[in-house]
């Protein structure tokens, strides 16, 4: 039976099209990352699930892709499952022949053979060993040494159980087939017993996947700059272009599998990086064109400095989810939800000055500084917005706007100075293009503490259906073969393909049609896959030495020498 | 507890200098690839299982990673895991009352509120409903489809139980409660059957993951051809430079995460391929300056031919593996070896003369033709690699030699025409760095039929290899950094910026230091990352407006006005 194909939900397959676009954008965010002094690294596709389980939260831990232990694992199962069956069947002689081969299987014969014991387990369990004391008083910790290794990696939960048990019957030092019928009542027991009651099924799912795709870019970058610190040159200027996955609920413009372009800097606590990042967000979307972005900037210190100064610092969460909203709410509907959350009339009324935050990015930093007045962190962080204002007047961006916004919040806990975010040109809905932020202390979870890092990302996906939507993908993207040799027979089509092997080492993408077919059906290939000239190579020309080439546009021919073939098409 | 970071046995880091070496072997057989008309696809990471499964023997099934299903499975894995603990704690009402929560926890309140049984259900186990039999006549169904739609998603193997016991309980018009004893124990029973004796872990794996990470390139390829067919113009050319996951044992040059590079022409059985193939793994290796690669070429029907001529056709498969240990275990060997398979003497003695196959191309196959005289297949193998011989002589190669090789397998049960493989240059010990062949019938399976396809592979990481082991990678590969602008203080520094803006612009990867740290640190900064130019503006170069451009390597300094900056670095 054939399956009907598809792909799992959430992903995507690119033709040749798609794949030169996303090319053309990926390119160029690389050269403007080189420019400014990043240089790439890759990391694994997935990192062991410690790496990233709980650095994204309850709802990011859930929707990382866990990868189940494979090979081994799965081999290892089976078998338990096997010998488990065989257990419950009170077959405890077959039991252990299947723990044996789990034992053996997977070795060559020149291996086992250079396991002292194995003739001897081999003879005893052949003689129904399982009779005898014997086998208990020379085997018991062998045995349970290799129920150990295996369980341990088929179903750690059982293990325990089954030591246990295996361990009392040896101590009663009677026959464990005779045992049989109390052994598996026993097990089958402390199976019930650690699965439900001790356990539970999510310790499970951790057991049996060890490894997970990776989220996003920055927690494996954390990894990789511990890991690796005694190699890196601080400050270390990195960009990373690569897949992540998410098990998020697929939906219009977010998928399972998608793109990820991130630049960060870690060891130094320049505001000069943010400085350059706005600069570097500016010259990629005039790289692509793209005019008229928006970067607003907020910072983590004003947030805390506004929340101080109404008296809600620890409600700070709560507040700027609230005052996040109000681009889409509104005023009243964000002082409902804040009244709703606990904060005070007084402190809301404070925030009065904020819900009229109005004019160009000094005008409206004098607003927030007699807001801020009183509080030490609030105007730091003032300070930080207006030396990156500063300094950008001073150097001028091509196309973009920076612009101030004190409800960009972004992941609050995770940034601790500069937040920043990219909108599309005026009249494109789309959400952010773009975003990033300072973050003081990422590397301490995995050891190295203290170690300043600043970075933003690239929205790929949302960046090419900006530039689809505003017909901003050069015309010549997805231009491929420029020229189809029309095959009229073995004869003609080798001569053809010396033509083709000439013009390749010229660096024109050539092709030959690769079977005799009827012409019709040949130009109607080079028509449909957009190739703009055909040569026509018949007995005439084969015999003039010479080339037919045609205009697949205009219909018009001309006949050509091998050396006017190359130029006209070079 | 900081993590010791780490990353998964088998995956890689690439620092810069590596990710720019990959990215050079890419880039050059990606430019080869579309110079001979192959365009570029992209498929998902992972896939579908059933898409995999199957596909490449027990062995490769067994090598597949396999992806949890996330999310919701985790949370109904969960649920699931509490509930039946309750139930084996004989709560039956906090087991329902979990139960519910499964149903409509995910749900907003506005949701909840929809459904018009909702009020009903909370009302009566806040009454414990359990205790009498109107909920069992009313809701028994209900709650059956409840437990159904929430144990199919969680255990599968349980839910046919489970919904045994409680309609056996609902028939007999009991209460739910009073049977509590009674249910318990059955579930316990009848999941120790499902699991160890209907059910085995296998299936249970393959029920928790619905997903699997591509193992090759060649499958979701052939998925992608039969799910796009009408979109695509046949013959579809199509080059495709993706990683591959594999759960193989690591070792030496052999990673669980690598990429493969593959072209592939399909929908033509046209022999021109097999000789742009050649060609193409000519102009790629010649591309890299890689002389002298060996492109070994045999045919699946030679194979076929020599089985049948020397009557084994039912033994092949053990036949060609015998055949293809030639080169490492020789003559004498490869017959015991047959012998031992149970091959007759007398057809191993009619094998003589390919045992002593010598000479070029031609002569080789006037042996072969005077071997395989009496079979058909045997003889239209020998035409085929005639023609594709032919050709390349008359084609010529820049630096590669083809050479024919009748032990030369590769996963004979795929191939059904020609199979290449490729060695590197004499003198580099590497396994093959480069395969392929034709394919008959791959997309049958996804419910294609007769399309014929043929395809090559390079070996990325192995190229590599063979390329550090020469030193056949460009000097200037890792050109990073060209010019770092020392920072004396913010004044300075923003000066320095607006000079690197300016660099950037034109095409030079310039950086400022972020921080106004020692001389000598930012010095050693630059050194240690191999930046070949630093600029020096300090008081006095801010006052002349001039900038002391000094060569690392040389120690010259020269000062220079902004153009003359630009131009010397440009």
């Amino acid at each position: 039976m054939a399956q009907k194909p598809s792909i799992p939900k959430g992903t995507r397959d690119f033709n040749a099209v798609e794949v030169a676009k996303r090319s053309y954008i990926m390119n160029i965010i690389k050269e403007q990352f080189e420019l400014y002094g990043f240089q790439p690294i890759e990391t694994p596709s997935f990192e062991n699930s410690d790496t990233l389980m709980g650095k994204y939260g309850d709802e990011g831990d859930r929707l990382i892709f866990k990868i189940l232990n494979s090979g081994d694992f799965l081999r290892n199962v089976e078998l338990g499952s096997k010998f488990l069956k065989e257990i419950f069947r009170r077959n405890l002689g077959d039991a252990f022949i299947i723990l044996y081969k789990a034992e053996f299987e997977d070795k060559s014969i020149e291996e086992i053979d250079n396991i002292s014991d194995v003739d001897k387990i081999e003879s005893l369990y052949e003689t129904s060993l399982f009779n005898n004391n014997l086998f208990l008083n020379t085997f018991s910790d062998n045995i349970i040494e290799k129920i150990k290794k295996e369980f341990s990696k088929m179903s750690p939960f059982l293990l325990a159980a089954i030591v246990r048990y295996m361990k009392r019957i040896a101590e009663d030092n009677t026959s464990l087939f005779e045992n049989s019928q109390r052994f598996s009542k026993a097990v089958e027991r402390a199976y019930f017993k650690n699965v439900f009651i001790e356990d539970n099924f999510k310790d499970v799912a951790n057991k049996i996947s060890e490894k997970a795709l990776r989220y996003d870019l920055t927690v494996p970058f954390a990894r990789y700059v511990v890991q690796h610190q005694n190699e890196i040159e601080f400050p270390f200027k990195r960009y990373q272009i690569q897949p992540v996955w998410r098990a998020d609920r697929p939906q219009k413009g977010r998928f399972r599998e998608f793109y990820q372009c991130d630049a960060d800097v870690v060891g130094s606590k320049s505001l000069f990086q943010e400085v350059e990042f706005v600069q570097l967000y500016d010259a990629v979307f005039t790289a692509l064109d793209l005019k008229g972005v928006t970067i607003k900037i907020n910072n983590r210190k004003i947030l805390s400095g506004i929340a101080e100064v109404i008296g809600v610092q620890d409600k700070l969460i709560d507040f700027t989810v609230a005052l996040d909203k109000l681009d889409k709410i509104g005023e009243e509907k964000v002082k409902e939800e804040m009244r709703s959350k606990g904060m005070s009339e007084d402190g809301i009324s404070k925030l009065q000055p904020l819900f009229s935050l109005e004019g160009d990015f000094g005008t409206q930093v004098e607003s927030l500084k007699s807001i801020l007045n009183t509080s030490e962190v609030g105007l730091k962080g003032i300070e930080e917005l207006e030396f990156i204002d500063a300094s950008i007047s001073k150097l001028g961006l091509k196309t973009a706007n920076l612009q101030l916004d004190v409800t960009l919040a972004r992941g609050l806990n995770y940034y601790t100075g500069a937040i920043f975010e990219v909108s599309a040109p005026d009249g494109v809905k789309m959400g952010s293009i773009g975003g990033g932020g300072r973050y003081d202390d990422l590397t301490s979870i995995f050891g190295k503490p203290d170690t300043s890092g600043v970075g933003i990302s690239f929205g790929l996906d949302r960046i090419y259906l900006v530039l689809e939507e505003l017909n901003l993908f050069p015309e010549t993207i997805a231009d491929a073969t420029k020229v189809l040799f029309i095959n009229f027979g073995d004869k003609e089509a080798m001569a053809c393909l010396q033509a083709v092997t000439q013009l390749r080492q010229n660096g024109v993408k050539a092709e030959l049609y690769p079977d005799n077919a009827k012409m019709k059906k040949q130009m109607t290939h080079a028509n449909r896959r957009n190739i703009p000239y055909v040569v026509l190579l018949g007995e005439e020309e084969l015999n003039s030495d010479t080339y037919t080439l045609k205009n697949m546009k205009t219909g018009e021919q001309e006949k050509l020498k091998l050396q006017e073939l190359l130029s006209s098409l070079k």
